[in-house]
């Protein structure tokens, strides 16, 4: 607490790592590229599976659990998908340590695997390999399953949330009778992705496909949703995937249709993960520190009292304790700091780095005139509100801050958002945010973007208006802008 | 659904692993010792950690996440830790793979680790190396921290649910000032399990402690709950452990007290795992198949029509609908089984299978006199009971279901256990079940015995008898008498 945050403009990417840490969301471990989910950010997690969880049950879909650890041979056994994921992971080649004749734990070689093990990095294979015994017949579809798990993908340059080397995500894998069913699959779950972000993380994002390049290794189509950061940046909020029969043909999952044809499975896949706490903390935080979304905010509103005299506290107190009732019996979570070790300007700065939403300050004064200080964490705007109705004035304030973020960000990406026809004014607006612009659909005009600016195609947009141009690079015809931009 | 089960008199074991298959609770995987647990597994899973969770909030702990991965020199610092814990485990050794001149994807061996990274089989290590950082004062104390979380032992010989190389678990580390401050949560966090498979489960249980020789690696004292499955053998149902100052001295963590003196911190660890789905099924189930406990049955009703003419079948639907939706207003969980490609007698014998505690058949001419047939599962008992009212009844009923469960597994129990005085008698007794018995007090005793029936004394009890006597195995004096018996 004692040192002040670096601000936005000063260094973002050290803005971004010291909120993380000092907001107690996480930490580094011992092990690197692994990080510890600390209390405070997990019950945001947990907020977030609570709500996601719900949404997929709403939709139709279950809960399962596939192994950890997949036999390195199934990976190979999807060509484009060993390419994308058979490099970077964690191999088990032992089952067991020794001690050595110097007293030290060592693996032990007479406990070599027959076959590598790889901690999953995703689990198609080993899921596709359990389908294969599950479908049979079209009755055994659609068969709509997802996965709360754990994965490892071996990053070289890992940051909190953003890329760690394991990370905790929900994972769904739908079979389906259809290609068309599979598609509408997969778009269903990029709106339920969609109406997380944006009404609870309170984050607007951009549906839209990926380009064959930014595709997931074994997907014939993978739709995304892309929100802008502080830096205008973007960051991917979620993804899913149309696999086609990809994965069908290769673990050889047919179906018996009504007719008792055999055919190929048609499947989708779709992820978020704990990369979803860095974009929250990116989308809303300030020079303070952390700004929550009251939906996901673990503690909604603290109590704070303001006194001189010992004495004053009991009277203090008991306000506070009628007005945690009453915010409760709403369904708002309410922490009362009377911890009498610290000043409540300490206490003040402490709850808007760890970006509680509304801080309510209890004085002596104020009580005598039938009112307490409100203050809003987004705007910091401090009103003095009357003790009566206090829990309808939390409810509506809370409503009105959820509604803000959003609007805030949603204006803060439209302002750093634009249109370019040249090269030149890409280079220059492209620092700023997402650029809108012709691209002549070839992967080696996207590559060589890319190589000159550091920027990708974010996504092609949904819905997109289909309006005629020249590509920005080789000027050659194009039949829709895209959205380009730096990327997390 | 074709073949029968074999019955508990036939082949319990086998019994045990096809109910746990056929009633589609899990399966295993390609990887030997790893599970697949299903949809319909994972759904009584969820409700288990839901009820769990609820209860660790409730006892003022919360949630976090620490790596997956522990280096292997942190195992190696608590020295009977490593002892029991170094053996049988998952080794990362590697971080990459490659595609060879062959085209075949291997381990790049340029990719290997400094230091191997071992899958955690428990997490004290990599939680104590945080938790360093974590206590500096009295004031950061205590520290109640639980995991949701998987891990990895290397069985050599699994069976599902109950020995699994990976397995699903929660557990609690927490960090105290006082010794006294730590065993008394050892202590509550048993009582917490005790209430859990008691009142949720629907298994009583004997509390106890530990003799030393099955006594956790790196623990001061054992606290356990025993079940009586119904083969007569023990199943350690929960776990809490006195861990004393043997973690904080391993990995030096100290606090300063209200003196500013500088102590080593007290621990406790405490867990339950998807083993506890092993006694789940085998406490009540029968040679129909699963037998649930309304609390935990993610379906609680199945109502099936009857009808000779699809005519009758839109009556029938709604009359189920009217019942199902007064079921769902007391936050019953219903499944109207209307599928016209089943008889009645499948899905009966299909329900009875997977443990749905009630079963509602609704046909015709019970329509006409007002009355349904309820089946319930625990005694396989139907009645005719009128409509009007039917919510209440059902919901009645579900608690009867729930108190029945406990109580014939409590009076299985007591007519399973004796006292014997002799070993010839205790060699007989032990096939039927729990024997309290004299022991000496030495692990060597304990071996001998083990080694002669293969009993091992489960638990001391909590609040024992104080009742001198003579070892059934060295005659040597007895200060009271302990739990032996075969255990899973």
């Amino acid at each position: 607490m004692a040192e002040k945050l670096p601000t936005r403009e000063e260094n973002y990417s050290e803005w971004y790592n010291q909120i993380a840490i000092k907001a107690d969301l996480a930490e580094h471990s011992a092990v690197k590229g692994c990080m510890v989910i600390k209390p405070y950010g997990y019950a945001i997690w947990e907020k977030m599976q609570r709500a996601l969880d719900d949404m997929f049950k709403a939709t139709g879909h279950v809960n399962a659990y596939f192994p950890l650890l997949i036999p390195k041979s199934f990976l190979s056994k999807e060509a484009s998908h060993v390419e994308g994921f058979a490099k970077e992971c964690a191999v088990v080649t032992h089952y067991r340590l020794k001690t050595n004749d110097k007293g030290e734990i060592v693996v032990d070689e007479n406990a070599k695997l027959e076959e590598e093990l790889i901690v999953r990095p995703t689990s198609e294979t080993i899921i596709w390999n359990s389908y294969k015994n599950w479908i049979q017949s079209y009755r055994d579809l659609p068969l709509l399953i997802n996965q709360w798990a754990n994965v490892v993908r071996w990053e070289m340059r890992p940051r909190l949330f953003l890329r760690t080397v394991e990370f905790l995500w929900q994972e769904g894998h739908t079979a389906h009778a259809t290609a068309d069913e599979a598609v509408t699959e997969a778009k269903k779950m990029l709106d339920v992705y969609t109406d997380f972000v944006e009404n609870w993380m309170a984050i607007p994002v951009i549906k839209g496909v990926k380009t064959e390049s930014e595709r997931f290794a074994g997907a014939v189509e993978t739709y995304c949703i892309e929100a802008m950061m502080q830096d205008g940046k973007a960051l991917q909020t979620g993804t899913s995937h149309f696999l086609g029969q990809n994965f069908a043909k290769a673990f050889d999952v047919k179906f018996a249709d009504k007719e008792g044809k055999l055919e190929y499975v048609w499947a989708t896949s779709w992820g978020v993960s704990t990369r979803l706490m860095g974009a929250l903390i990116m989308a809303h935080s300030d020079d303070s520190g952390l700004v929550l979304p009251p939906k996901l905010a673990p503690t909604q509103v603290v109590i704070v009292p303001i006194y001189k005299e010992a004495t004053e506290l009991e009277t203090l107190t008991a306000v506070a304790n009628t007005i945690k009732k009453s915010l409760e019996l709403k369904g708002i979570s309410v922490k009362y700091d009377d911890d009498d070790t610290q000043r409540p300007g300490w206490k003040f700065a402490e709850y808007e780095l760890k970006g509680v939403p509304i801080r309510i300050a209890l004085g002596a004064r104020d009580l005598k005139n039938g009112t307490v200080e409100i203050a809003r964490r987004d705007t910091k705007e401090k009103i003095n509100s009357p003790l009566e109705g206090i829990a309808e004035t939390v409810e509506n304030t809370l409503q009105l801050i959820q509604k803000n973020l959003y609007e805030r960000a949603l204006a803060f990406r439209q302002s750093h958002t634009c249109e370019v026809n040249t090269l030149a004014e890409f280079k220059e607006k492209i620092e700023q945010g997402f650029v809108s612009a012709h691209w002549d659909g070839t992967a080696e005009t996207e590559l060589k973007i890319k190589e000159e600016t550091k920027a990708t195609i974010r996504c092609i947009p949904l819905n997109n208006t289909q309006e005629k141009g020249k590509c920005i690079y080789t000027g050659k015809p194009s039949a829709q802008r895209v959205i380009f931009a730096k990327a997390y």
